[in-house]
């Protein structure tokens, strides 16, 4: 069986990578690597498994007759809808990013309510009490399997987590469940929201100026899902009145962001870099040779995409 | 019954406690309410209870010849094992202060290794992917229950937690126990020491060259709890060398820490002003009344600090 995996990212991370697959994949599969998608010869674009990441690998998809099966290194997968392409396995990497999403989300939150950033960049004494999480209500919008996570890693610092999804199904963590129909009722009193929702057509602006309006005052927002559920302008007008004190972007609209950008100095604003939970290679590598068994012994994969559903 | 409240706090903190105590208090206990230990009555002095901070109330005991019960504000209470009297039940107020210093440790240690500070000051546009905590060891210095709660707070986030006591009994969240004796073993190959030992002899300068040795090149070391558990110049050392990344301080020999002190701008150190485990004081009249219940109805109290063990 032949495998293609594409992997453009820096090199100590591809070696890691490499190593890592080689190391474990049984004999009868011939692994080709790839760095530069523009540059494959035959065999690449014949193979029968392709590893790698979705704004590398859709556009190759129409080059690809034999695919069969696409692992994707990425949770989200939406450079893949673009493409018409339908009859072949698509599958993500779901459950590697709930810890590194945990950190990221109870980090912001406990830096700016704890006064880390305060702190870390004071020159002199001065005893402050800042009031703690304990009384805090936080709301996960998008709680799937990585919101699940990051509403338990929350769960024993706060007194209230609520989640919200499609349909308000309930997720473990969560105290509540609301279904995006009801994002008001939702959002109600948040002290903190947390958005790691998808990139589908039902998620556009799901944040908006109105749903802002019912946090309570000064709250802290978070967007680590995807750009387009938060409607920006809405967001910094909510920031610059003080509706919320602290908000923290990992995704934009356009990426990277240019150094030129107001965001960058936008006080009570806080830019990361697409960062909150990065693939990690060995992560994914594990994820891959799982599911390469389960394929090669006809048991359903694990992640599998859905194309209707668009996650 | 005539009980004696010392409060040197900032005004609005003082009121709120104030408030807290005269609303729930029983009609036959007469609460007094001082702001200064040096103007205090013929009633205050002859009170039976006292409620207060170690500081101010410890050297009053010499002067409250009726006093049997004093209820500290704060979990140290080394103030009143510097005077002799014995003759008096001490109470400490243990439980309050778990979730708070949870708060500081992780907060402090996902702003480090997150890149949350690097992230707060940035002007561009940087991918970086950090460790992140799943494979760190943590190590809890003094875990009694102010420790056994952030050992439990980081339980979910890495990969082993230990902890350090006297005697090396297990305390929950820790994977294992060590008595001080055994300190270096306990510090090997540490990626986090959380130091929250209380002010005894037997914890001078426990953590010494020695010890910051044992732990992984890197390592973040926070003291949060008394500042003679650790010798400091040894801690600067190991930092200057890079033996540890990131060295967080919330106590000092000296306090407050004056503006001309270097270690306001040495790299990789970080200063906060005795906040890790701020007294909240709705918490802490929650304590007292719930022990002044016990008393009156002569039931063992809680926090009873014992004298000779020095907590």
């Amino acid at each position: 069986m032949d495998i293609t995996v594409v992997s453009t990212r820096a090199d100590a991370l591809k070696d890691a990578f490499r190593g890592e697959l080689a190391a474990r994949v049984p004999d009868d599969v011939s692994l080709r690597f790839y760095s530069d998608p523009k540059i494959l010869d035959v065999r690449a674009l014949a193979a029968e498994v392709a590893l790698g990441a979705p704004d590398v690998l859709a556009p190759l998809l129409a080059s690809m007759p034999k695919l069969r099966w696409v692992q994707s290194t990425w949770a989200g997968v939406t450079p893949f809808f673009d493409v018409p392409r339908r009859d072949y396995l698509l599958t993500g990497v779901k459950d590697v990013f709930g810890s590194s999403m945990s950190e990221y989300a109870l980090g912001w939150v406990l830096a700016i309510e704890r006064s880390v950033l305060i702190h870390a960049n004071a020159k002199h004494w001065k005893f402050r009490i800042d009031r703690g999480l304990s009384e805090f209500r936080v709301g996960v919008a998008g709680v799937g399997s990585i919101g699940s996570a990051v509403a338990q890693s929350f769960g024993g610092f706060v007194k209230e987590v609520r989640g919200l999804n499609s349909d308000g199904r309930m997720a473990e963590g969560c105290g509540s469940c609301f279904a995006t129909s009801d994002r008001l009722r939702f959002a109600e009193h948040l002290d903190v929201l947390i958005m790691i929702l998808p990139d589908t057509p039902a998620t556009d602006d799901l944040v908006d100026a109105e749903l802002l309006a019912k946090l309570a005052p000064g709250a802290i927002v978070i967007n680590a899902g995807r750009a387009n559920a938060l409607d920006l302008s809405a967001a910094l007008s909510a920031r610059a009145s003080g509706q919320i004190r602290a908000l923290v972007l990992d995704v934009l609209k356009k990426e990277p962001l240019i150094d030129d950008d107001p965001l960058w100095s936008t006080e009570g604003v806080y830019i990361t870099s697409h960062t909150a939970a990065p693939t990690r290679m060995a992560s994914i590598a594990g994820v891959f040779l799982d599911n390469l068994q389960r394929y090669r012994t006809g048991v359903p994969l694990d992640g599998v995409i859905d194309f209707e559903r668009g996650y």
